[in-house]
């Protein structure tokens, strides 16, 4: 381990990362800016790309120090395209009215920076107990597949597994420390293909129409309350996203109707369970449709314990505000994460994440960085 | 009057209707072939063309005779386009191994040609007892909005109603005998837009699924029976045609479905009864819902008397057969005539109509005009 690094600021490192153009699946150099940065703090790096060989996803893994405890922190380097509409160039990492402007500065360069700036006041204040890594991802925002998920199996393989995780990602919706992630539902999707028979209307007798069979179907799947919530979870729901015939004659009966629908469901279920719930109503309704399934993740929970409270204990302290466990709202690589360590989400203010003139306070990057130092001493690493 | 006509060929008549691409709106010289040959026979001929100036429905009225009973001939000389794939010339009108081939032979063209040589024999026999009309549109493959429907209302405006109709459609579902129509359905259609408000499926809380609402309604529709049948009914039938909200974003809760359904509805039920239950159903679930009904056609029955008798006495005089009284099947220009006066439906063998190669039987272009006849003397016209 080498000694003491340089104190780094985190809204300097943000705004480096705010100037790497990397828009998913791009890196734009933002990977290795931070490796670079990493390495001299004395962190050991690899960069790990998975999938296709002509367009891997780059990840990157970097781990300070030998023992246990191993604190890993989770996070990714690329964002969502800017769009239209800003009054900042997305990528200059402007500074106005104390406000960083930048597209990915909340979700979540900025988490990156301040953990990264973290660890250097840490590492001011002494040698670690145990160690501290980071694994960071490129393709958070794209579909994921050879992101979070592979590097956390790599380091599965290799009894490489940390302790806990901490996810970096834009839990707060207004203000810094209203809300620590400790779970978050499933979300699974299905596509349901009806076929009948065509025909004409004058003659129902001849024809099977698909409408009937689907809606037959569907009114079955959304008439029910899925449960009433548990004791972290909100109530699960079903959301019918589209369904589409496209038959435009008024008197013909359609050949084929499409269902499409999305669960975000808790720990009271499971998309194996859900599935299988699917089907058998579809089946009942109509014998010869078609289903897809994909369980994009299941619901998961850490269970609020010590170090979930040494994490409020941190944001207490520096915010004055205790904040709200919750597990609502989409997903996150958590879900990955969560199959093989604890893993609780903290980070910046989400209200601009994903629109126009994305922004942070420069404070609340200064308040990040200290409750993210607070956390390890708490912690003990 | 004129004189006892020349015998007039109903295959001859046929062949040169045929030969007059008369695809709707198109007349293709088809009703001046007729007038002239109406003329020939005594008619007193008139073109009613309704609608707009610039391109107006051919219609054709003609009358021989001043005396009551008055039996109206109704019928169009208009086809539906021909379509591809023929081994005949759609408007050469071959003729091979004793069958007529050609676009509107059955529907309804040899209807019309044997209507017309029947006349000419009754004329043979000497004069009329009462007189004979025939009405002709050009537009009953079509809208049919400026066709028979305003051509009635003209006659009625001039005292001039038939005492009954019959209409030459091919009612034949295999071979000539088999269905006497003496009534139709009722048609309607409906489209239902429900707006909602668009949101995140993870926050259904702030989002209002339209599709759920349609869901709802379109379930609460679908469910009854709507009738058991009536006396000379099928159950009334309601179909959904089609759904469509075109959202593929499986994360996304839509903002608009729109869903489309068609009621064929016996006389158990009026199309304005049918529209205020639809709007109720939708209203409970979708209050804002957007509810557009058009209701093509009453339902409407000759109750079997007299006449609808001796219509099947002469079928069976002729092919004996004792045909069905029947209200099943698509609408037709029938529904326009039944407000005004008394009308039944008999003509071809529908088995190819609308489809390529359509053709008749020469042989039952005979056996229709013995029927006609036969039933111009029973009437006693
Ligand atoms: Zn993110
Ligand atoms: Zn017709």
């Amino acid at each position: 381990m080498s000694g003491p690094s340089l104190p780094i600021d985190p809204v300097a490192l943000a705004r480096d990362l705010l100037r790497c153009p990397s828009v998913t699946p791009a890196d734009g150099g933002a990977q290795s800016l931070l490796a670079d940065v990493l390495e001299g703090m004395g962190f050991r790096t690899v960069h790990l790309p998975f999938g296709p060989v002509e367009a891997p996803t780059p990840n990157l893994y970097a781990r300070l120090g030998e023992g246990h405890p191993l604190l890993c922190f989770a996070g990714h380097t690329d964002v969502v395209p800017p769009g239209d509409g800003w009054a900042h160039d997305p990528f200059a990492a402007e500074i106005q009215d104390d406000r960083l402007y930048g597209r990915g500065i909340a979700d979540m360069k900025g988490g990156v920076a301040c953990f990264v700036a973290a660890v250097a006041r840490r590492l001011e204040q002494g040698p670690l107990n145990g160690s501290i890594a980071l694994l960071i991802t490129g393709d958070e925002e794209g579909p994921a597949h050879f992101g979070t998920k592979p590097v956390i199996e790599w380091l599965a393989e290799r009894n490489e597994l940390p302790d806990f995780c901490l996810l970096g990602e834009p839990t707060n919706p207004q203000a810094l420390g209203d809300v620590i992630k400790i779970g978050r539902r499933g979300s699974m999707n299905a596509v349901v293909t009806v076929a009948g028979t065509q025909g004409h209307v004058a003659y129902p007798h001849l024809a099977d129409n698909p409408v009937h069979r689907l809606l037959a179907a569907f009114s079955e799947l959304t008439a029910p309350e899925l449960d009433q919530g548990s004791e972290w979870f909100e109530p699960s729901s079903l959301q019918v996203t589209s369904i589409d015939v496209g038959n435009m004659a008024t008197n013909v009966i359609p050949g084929e109707a499409v269902g499409r629908l999305n669960i975000r469901f808790n720990d009271l279920h499971t998309g194996t369970g859900l599935t299988q719930w699917i089907e058998n109503v579809v089946q009942r309704h109509a014998p010869q449709a078609d289903v897809a399934v994909s369980v994009s993740g299941e619901a998961f929970l850490t269970q609020p314990g010590p170090t979930v409270a040494c994490l409020s204990e941190a944001v207490r302290t520096v915010t004055g505000r205790v904040p709200k466990l919750d597990t609502g709202g989409g997903t996150s690589d958590a879900r990955f994460i969560s199959r093989y360590c604890d893993v609780a989400e903290f980070g910046l203010v989400g209200a601009t994440m994903h629109k126009r003139d994305e922004h942070v306070e420069l404070q609340t990057l200064e308040d990040l960085t200290r409750i993210y130092l607070a956390f390890m001493e708490g912690y003990g690493v």
